[in-house]
């Protein structure tokens, strides 16, 4: 799905409120890819970011997508607007072992005040790419500041 | 809503399965209550866990109310047996703004292979208590190491 | 949790929708409670309205617990104003045998653009009172005609 | 994603139950496309099934779209089992207006306990064919009688 973004400068909004998530450098997370209305980010299991059998904790699948879809849905937002996450869900289809992860989100319908977005965590390590998540998520887009 | 434990030894298997999650460390989360069927979680805000305003990740407030969950339908299953999240949904309903933070997860309805919880993140400053997130959830039981 | 309602005419308003929805009269359904940010409705078990084992079909259940969200919110909605669903997820917690239910929709946090609600539907036959369906919903309010 | 169906009688299996659900009869469903996985089911809209604009209630949308995924996890269990609603979750992305729709339910991924679909409904009348729902659904399968 093509999607046209209302603000020409979408990319460089989308990096910097990526940038500025103290939580996505924590993790170090990075985004791999970025056009209007889909994001896909990186992510390799942390020793300390794991549930108790040492796989990646469904919570950080969670915040990956989460940001994935939050910016899918910020790329496509008009300047001077920002997007909160209002409302998601998420199955877990298969333990997330293994150590490399991407998450990709997905616009499947933009509007003026609500997005609806769906995610993808899906682990690659060599060979792999098999869906350890999928997530149906509903953003909102606000003036800044409001 | 009282329940009755099915495994005596509940209480150290749950603090046990808590103590084990690398994640509950790094964040800092510690267990303050534990019930059969209910689990409080206290959660600090940390800088490096932060959304691109300095608010709580919505990947975090995500992360402790479903261990929260989790441990209170761990806290209802049979000796020898695990749980795992098969999904769950989140309703964020403020920023979560502040610095204290519960989160409580509490079984709606037990159940041999699947446990339905209902879990809240509250804002708990001085004098604050305020719901910032809600989660429905389903958790799954089963035998260790099946 | 007592709300203030914002239209004054709020029963009314929800009494006049409830009777325009045909769906609600062809299942018999009938508004048992109505305050502000809560709404009952009752529902006999239709034969024409069952799964392949006679019992009351899951849509059914969501259908009767969703208009009682969406009335819910409408009752604190400002005059002119109307409310769509814009999503919702539901448990299922228990086969849905018996003849009498409810559905009780609950605002648990009103908004000025999105309303979260959470909803049950209970089996109330003689002496059973038996929780078995769980929604949590978001519902979205516009100026009508918009 | 093709998958391959545990039971050689699926087809007459889905049918029959499908054949078997009163609700589907009184909405006039009909079943066109049954695929191991996969199955499309067809809706007009009933004037008696409406919401209080005269559009296809929510609540109708969700029956058939919640039925076309049971169904497409029903068609890969195994002879003997029958399979349930755990749980769902739907977003509305657009009005139902129109006439004519579809509910098409995929399984994303089959499991012996847990099957997880995602489903649409697309309004099809001449020309369009436009998204208006979207779930995400979790089916239990159990052995009948269980």
């Amino acid at each position: 799905m093509p999607f046209e973004p209302r603000d020409p400068n979408f990319d460089a909004k989308v990096r910097d409120s990526f940038a500025a998530q103290s939580m996505m450098t924590t993790l170090g997370a990075s985004i791999t890819e970025l056009t209007p209305g889909r994001v896909v980010i990186a992510y390799e299991r942390l020793e300390n970011f794991c549930q108790q059998h040492g796989f990646m904790h469904a919570g950080v699948a969670t915040t990956i997508v989460d940001s994935a879809c939050g910016y899918a849905a910020l790329s496509l937002a008009p300047a001077g607007h920002d997007v909160l996450t209002a409302e998601f869900k998420v199955n877990f289809l298969a333990p997330s072992s293994g150590e490399r992860f991407i998450a990709i989100g997905q616009v499947i319908r933009p509007g003026r005040t609500l997005t609806v977005c769906e995610g993808e965590v899906r682990q690659i390590d060599d060979g792999a790419n098999r869906l350890v998540a999928k997530m149906q998520a509903t953003m909102m887009t606000g003036e800044m500041g409001s």
